[in-house]
């Protein structure tokens, strides 16, 4: 199976990262070696109506286990991210013989948003979450509409919402493998652990407007610095994150007039909160807001405060993540801060993850890897609980 | 004479700000403009080798007290920067009877350096600090030389070093009135004050360097947020500034990667501090280089820091500020948190400056102003110091 990766790799990424970008002739590709891969065992493979490829196995019983990722990337993108899950739930495939359940591969289309910017796209259509009119005018960067780009691949935008209405196959259970895209399981010499599902995310864009002087001539006392009140919220942030055990993270600030002789008048911060907990989020929200309050106050500021995202935590299945963490055998379960296809299928189906360590945390980059002792000890658990799940052992 | 301010804002500048950048048509418009006023007294007007305009009335000895600023202008500047100076001058010429010592009026070249980066630029000649070799190249944007624009203006690079080879006239003191481009004299109800020198400055480049991060997925006791070390230093160098009675600015902060997803690999700031106290200066120096230190452990960065400038303080003459806060009538005198022609005089010359109000202390800009009670108690209080020291009276 790990060869299987590496052909992947060869194929349509390299030294410059992977180039599977949906709705591209490379990710077309990579399909075209997943179908070849799929010729090798008794599966049926069907593309549904929002471009999510299918590989059904037949079980004794009627119900249906669905195994899969995305094997779609970002541009310069790792070798691992999605493609890992898909290639474990072929080897999934593989190892069948004669089974309880049915089983059904699937490799979720446009995971990664990529092109046109809407992550999740397959996988939302599939889960009833998607609004095509949302999305139909959306361009990428050559002014291509995903609707002109989607039919370019026999999908069509006005169907892809009926999916959801008559899901076919209509899973007992969805299992997905993927790369912890951090460093907690490397940090603590892991090479598994079960995810306890996708964090809530706050997104926030807050803007500080004091007041701009001269470096030279205006004195300390006289000052509504609106780059010392930001800088206030940076390090404010980092106490709330680590008190609650989530995180926040300040990625962005930019300064007004930004340069060395003036007092910074403006100051635009770019704040991004995540907690499995809702409650716990709320509080860190909470926290930020009295936070921004007080510095704005305290520099002689006022503060604007604009919502620009937000999402609810998205739990996943008890019974199956317990399950999870046992095929683990490493006793570790862990929130993922990045949302996966998994995150969409929670919402209707009993959903788990698995998650491999990730080198240094890296993702989206050329240089993202696993160690191949980790990827098979993360593959071999993977199968353990797909096993146990398609024996009609959970949920 | 505030009517003739006017007159030279309504032919070289406007409602879109002062016009009167160095080296252009519309600076040799406000000398001509000047020259005009300056036909009205007995004076003798000429430009030495530098570019800088003399108009000389002799007196009673041979000693000559100069008194001046400049009439050229950023883009877009305002009416009163420089020209207030000028025109104080013109009406100090027109005040005299039978002076005690010579008078000479004199409007520096090129203050601002607006065209080729490089201010002070014919004080500095006169005070014998101007390499030429260090400016001959310099470029405006659109690629014309420092030398060829100074040429179309009848000053050739190579020949002004000599005038301060041969200072003529020789000034036994130098005076200027300037406005205050800050806030303080108006926060205290002054419409004038006498200043104490110009203040050093320590420019330094920080550059923090930690990890880069998925936002979601690395947890804040796994982080090296350049980010947040950077903030660290802009609060404490409030502190710094605070503490020491000087300034201490962090004007701009680049984060990288720069995006709302990412805890910030890599931060660079730019730090400006500034203080009339040599000795304070080093120490709020040295303090800074403690912070940026203990700011990168903490948060497990590498620092590495860069001067950019540096400028030592420049003190006035003792008994001539002390002539000047007496005229000023007010007790208040202050530090100039800006550089002015005066601080490359009062290397060679007992110098003094008279300071008025700054409404808002907005500078360099259009909007720039000083109510016309402020600036008639200004123009008064440095035509009665002005009076003082051509009788004799001082230094």
């Amino acid at each position: 199976m790990i060869s299987d990766l590496r052909e992947l790799d060869r194929l349509t990424g390299g030294p410059g990262g992977a180039r599977r970008v949906c709705w591209t002739d490379e990710w077309a590709a990579a399909r075209a070696f997943l179908r070849e891969l799929l010729d090798e065992v008794p599966a049926e493979v069907t593309v549904d109506a929002a471009g999510n490829l299918w590989a059904l196995v037949a079980g004794a019983s009627d119900e249906v286990i669905a195994v899969g990722s995305h094997i779609d990337s970002v541009p310069s993108g790792g070798w691992l991210d999605g493609a890992l899950g898909v290639m474990a739930a072929v080897e999934v495939l593989r190892s069948l013989h004669s089974p309880a359940r049915g089983v059904a591969l699937v490799d979720w289309a446009d995971e990664e948003g990529a092109r046109f910017g809407r992550s999740l796209l397959g996988s939302s259509a599939f889960a009833g979450t998607l609004d095509p009119a949302a999305v139909r005018g959306l361009t990428d960067s050559d002014g291509v509409t995903l609707a002109d780009a989607l039919a370019a691949h026999g999908v069509s935008v006005d169907e892809m919402a009926s999916v959801a209405r008559d899901r076919h196959p209509s899973p007992a259970a969805y299992l997905e493998l993927h790369i912890e895209q951090g460093p907690v399981l490397e940090a603590e010499g892991l090479a598994c652990g079960a995810v306890l599902g996708t964090v809530g995310v706050e997104r926030h864009r807050v803007v500080f407007e004091g007041r701009t002087g001269h470096a030279g001539t205006t004195p300390m006392d006289r000052r509504s610095d609106a780059g010392i009140a930001a800088a206030r919220v940076m390090t404010g942030l980092q106490n709330i994150g680590l008190r609650h055990r989530g995180v926040c993270t300040a990625g962005r600030l930019d300064l007004d007039p930004g340069i060395v002789t003036a007092v910074p008048g403006r100051a635009e911060l770019l704040v991004d909160q995540r907690h499995l907990d809702p409650e716990a989020l709320a509080a860190m929200l909470s926290e930020a807001r009295e936070l921004w309050e007080s510095a704005a106050g305290r520099e002689g500021c006022t503060v604007a405060v604009e919502r620009i995202f937000g999402i609810d935590p998205v739990p996943f299945h008890d019974g199956l993540t317990a399950a999870a963490t046992e095929a683990c055998g490493t006793g570790r379960s862990l929130p993922s801060g990045a949302l996966h296809d998994a995150s969409e299928l929670a919402g209707v189906v009993p959903t788990a993850m698995v998650f491999s360590s990730s080198r240094e945390g890296v993702s989206h980059a050329p240089d993202e890897d696993t160690s191949e002792a980790d990827l098979v000890l993360a593959i071999e658990a993977f199968g353990t609980l797909a096993e146990r799940v398609i024996a009609g052992g959970v949920p």
